[in-house]
C-alpha cells in the first residue's frame, strides 16, 4: 500500500518551569506531528521534537516519502538519507547530514508507517516488532527541581501549575508523593545538575528515606567534574540503581565508571550507533538510555537493545517533553524489548493538561502504561486539539527550544557552561 | 491469532558427494520442516537442519509453542529457552542448553510464525522486517570438490549425478561454467580445505583467469595453520574478495587478519551474539556470515546485521544443504538487510532434484533470487513431496550427519583433525 501524503504539523503545548543543567523549560514545549496517509485513507501517526529546523527537515523529505510503500521503511530511510545527505546551503557548499541526524528525521516517519501498517492489518505496532514480552511498560517518577510558576514576562501574568515549587529535598519528596499517588510509579529519577551536589545528594538521601525500596537515579546532564561525580557516586553508593551522565563525554564517563560501584547510564555520550564502538572499548557506560526519536525509530531502537544485550549493557529509555503519540510508541517499543532492564523515563505527567490524542487509550496502572489495545499505536488523533496546539505555536512565534536564554531573562548572569560543579 | 498446532516432519533428500575439510557429504542430507498451524487453519512454514537431536528438541518445545499468539515470537523464544534451559538428563543433572542452542531450535519456529503472520495479513515476510531494500537477493556459485558418484556401499549401486567429478582446477572451472550457465551467478565461492593449499591456490587462479571480474572466495573451514593461511592469503591477494575461516578460533583468525590484505569472513568463530564482543576486541574478522538457522531466525539475523553495521563489519550469509523453505526465508531476509555486503551462499543448486515446495515461486535470475510475490514466505508446501522425503528418511534409518565416518568407509585412514595443512 503506497503512501499518498505526509502531513507535518508543528505544535506547542504548555510546559512547567522545570530546571536542568542548562536552564529552565520555557512556557511552551515544541513538538511536531507527522501523519502518513495511505492510498486507502489509512492514517499513521508519529511525533517528534519540534522547532523549525526539524520541521524544515521533515518538509524537505516529504516528496521522497510520498509514493513509497508503507512497509518499505528501510528503503524510505535510505531515500531520506539521500535527500538530506545531498542538502546544500545557499553558498553552494555541501552540508549533508550525518546518519544520526537523518535518523532523527526518519524516526517519526517510521513510527507513523508502523502505525499505518498496524491499522491497515489490524495488529498492534508491538506485534510488528516481535510481539510483546510484557503487557505494560514501567516508567519512573521523573522528578524536577522547579519553580512554582513561570515568571511574569513580556507583559504576561505569571503561569502557575498544580505541582508547585520543588527547590529542596522536602519539595522533591512532596513532588514524588504526588506523582506516585497519581501514577503509582515504583522507581524514581531526579533531573539534577541544578544545585550544588551536596544539596542534590541530600535530596537523594531524603527520597531514599521517604520511599524505601524504590530504585533511585540521578541525572545531572554532565553538570559535574570527574572528581565531583566520583564523590557523589561514592556517597550515594547504596542509594542509586544507576548514575546518569554525571560528566560529559565517553572518556570522562569511563574515568568515573572505574571509580564508582553503580553502573553509569547515558543519553548524552552514546546517542548513535556510531558512538557505540568507542563506548564499548572504553567501558564508558553500563546502561544505554535508548530513545526512538533519536535512534531512528522503533526497529533501530530494538537493534540498539540487541547490541546492549550482546555487549552486556543495560537498556532503559530516555525522554523529552512529549505527548501521547510518543508515549504510545515508547510503550509499544518497551513492550517488545526483551532486555528492557529498567523503568523508562517519561515527561508525560508534566504535560497532561494538553493532549492531541483522544482520551482512553493511555493510562498509568501502578506506574506502568498498559500496551494500548487498538491496531497500530492504538491512539487516535484529536484533530481539534492538534489544530489548537498548532495555533498555539503560530501565535507564540517560537522556532527553537532555548532553556538557557529563558533562564537568563530571570537570572541575567546565568552561565550554562558545564561542568558547573 | 493463537497457534493451534506445531507439526514437525524430519526429512531426507539426495545430496551429491561434496568434499569438505572433515569428509564428504553422505548420499542423504537431513532436514526438518516445521509447520505452525493457526486457529483459523493458516499454516506457516519453517525449515532447519535435520537429525534426531534437533527433531527431539523441537518436539520438546512443541507444547510450549502451542496456544501462544503467533505474533509473540519474542515471548515464544523465552518459553523455548525456559523449556530447554530446564532439561534434565536421566541421571537428574541439569543440562540446560545455552542461548545459542536455543536459538537454533527457535529459528524454524520463528520463520514459520512470520510466514503464518504474512499469510494471515496478506503481506510478505520481508514487509514484516522493515521492507525490501532490493527486489532480488544475489547468491554466489558455491563450488565443491566432488566425486563423480557416491561409491557402491552396503550392496547399493553407485549414485551418480549430472555434475560429474571436480577434483582439480579444470573440473572446478567446468563446474563453475555449468553453475553460471544455469543460474547466472556473478560471484564464486570455493569450499576448500580438501587438497593441499597449492592445489587450491591453483584452482582459485584458474577460476580468476576463466571468470575475470567475478569476485572469488575460498573457505577451507579452518583446515589451515596460521602460517599456511597467511601464505595463501598473500598468494591470493589480488584474487579474493574475502578469505573465509582459514584457521580455527578467534585468536588465530586475528593473527591471520593482521597479516593479509583481504577481510576474513567467518561462520565458524562467530556463531552467536556471545562471540561478538571477543571478535570485535581481537579484530578477528571483517565479515560475519549470518545464518538465520543458527542465529535464531530472521529478526535476530537483522540484529546481527545492525551489529555488523555498527562495528564496521561486512555481512553475508552462510548456507548448509537446504530446500526451498529455507531459500525463501534467506531471500526475504537478504532483501530486508540494508547492509548485505556480499552475495550470499546457498547449497540450493546441488539439491534441485527433490523439493518440498511447489515449483514457480523460487527462481534464479542472473544469480539472484527474486523475492517471492506471495504472502508470507511466498512458497507453498507440496505435501506429497514432504511425505515422500519423510519416508526416505525413515527408510534410511539416518539420525545424524557424519561426513567423516562416511569418508572413512571409502578411505579408512582418513583423519579429520584440523588444521590439516
Ligand atoms: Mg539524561
Ligand atoms: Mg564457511
Amino acid at each position: 500500500m503506497k503512501i499518498r501524503d505526509m502531513i507535518i504539523t508543528p505544535i506547542a503545548f504548555s510546559d512547567p518551569p522545570l530546571l536542568n543543567s542548562w536552564g529552565v523549560h520555557e512556557p511552551l514545549a515544541l513538538r511536531c506531528v507527522v501523519e502518513i496517509v495511505l492510498q486507502d485513507g489509512t492514517v499513521g501517526l508519529g511525533e517528534c521534537q519540534g522547532g523549525s529546523l526539524r520541521t524544515d527537515q521533515l518538509r524537505a523529505v516529504r516528496e521522497a516519502v510520498i509514493g513509497q510503500d508503507v512497509f518499505a521503511t528501510s528503503a524510505i530511510e535510505e531515500r531520506i538519507h539521500a535527500v538530506l545527505g545531498d542538502q546544500t546551503v545557499a553558498g553552494g557548499g555541501a552540508v549533508g547530514m550525518p546518519r544520526m541526524a537523518v535518523r532523527g528525521v526518519f524516526a517519526p516517519i517510521e513510527v507513523a508507517c508502523l502505525d499505518a501498517q498496524g491499522k491497515l492489518l489490524g495488529v498492534r505496532v508491538c506485534d510488528l516488532l516481535g510481539g510483546p514480552v510484557r503487557d505494560a511498560v514501567p516508567y519512573s517518577a521523573y522528578l524536577f527541581y522547579k519553580w512554582a510558576e513561570h515568571p511574569a514576562l513580556d507583559g504576561r501574568e505569571p503561569i502557575g501549575d498544580t505541582w508547585g515549587a520543588a527547590l529542596d529535598p522536602g519539595g522533591l519528596v512532596a513532588q514524588t508523593r504526588a506523582l506516585i499517588d497519581r501514577y503509582g510509579f515504583t522507581s524514581i529519577k531526579l533531573k539534577a545538575g541544578v544545585f550544588p551536589p551536596e544539596q542534590e545528594i541530600a535530596a537523594i538521601k531524603a527520597l531514599a528515606a521517604a520511599f524505601p525500596g524504590l530504585p533511585l537515579r540521578i541525572d545531572p546532564n554532565g553538570g559535574w567534574s570527574v572528581p565531583t561525580a566520583i564523590r557523589v557516586g561514592r556517597e550515594l553508593e547504596t542509594e542509586l540503581e544507576y548514575l546518569e551522565d554525571p560528566v560529559l563525554g565517553r572518556e570522562q564517563m569511563a574515568a568515573v565508571a572505574r571509580e564508582v560501584s553503580m553502573p553509569l547510564a547515558t543519553n548524552m555520550c552514546v546517542v548513535a550507533f556510531e558512538d557505540i564502538p568507542d563506548a564499548v572499548a572504553r567501558g564508558s557506560v553500563g546502561v544505554v538510555l535508548s530513545d526512538h526519536h533519536v535512534w531512528g525509530g522503533l526497529r533501530h531502537s530494538l537493534e540498539l537493545a540487541a547490541i546492549c544485550r550482546t555487549f552486556d549493557l543495560g537498556v532503559s529509555m530516555h525522554s523529552n517533553s512529549h505527548l501521547g503519540i510518543s508515549l504510545a510508541a515508547m510503550t509499544h517499543l518497551g513492550a517488545a524489548t526483551p532486555n528492557l532492564s529498567y523503568a523508562c523515563d517519561t515527561h508525560y505527567p508534566w504535560n497532561l493538561t494538553e493532549e492531541i490524542v483522544r482520551p482512553g487509550a493511555l493510562r498509568f496502572v501502578d506506574g506502568s502504561v498498559p500496551v494500548p489495545d487498538g491496531p497500530g499505536l492504538g491512539v487516535e488523533l484529536d484533530r481539534d486539539a492538534l489544530a489548537r496546539q498548532h495555533e498555539v505555536l503560530l501565535r507564540s512565534g517560537r522556532t527553537v527550544r532555548d532553556d538557557t536564554s529563558y533562564m537568563r531573562r530571570v537570572e541575567p548572569g546565568y552561565d550554562p557552561t558545564l561542568p558547573r560543579f
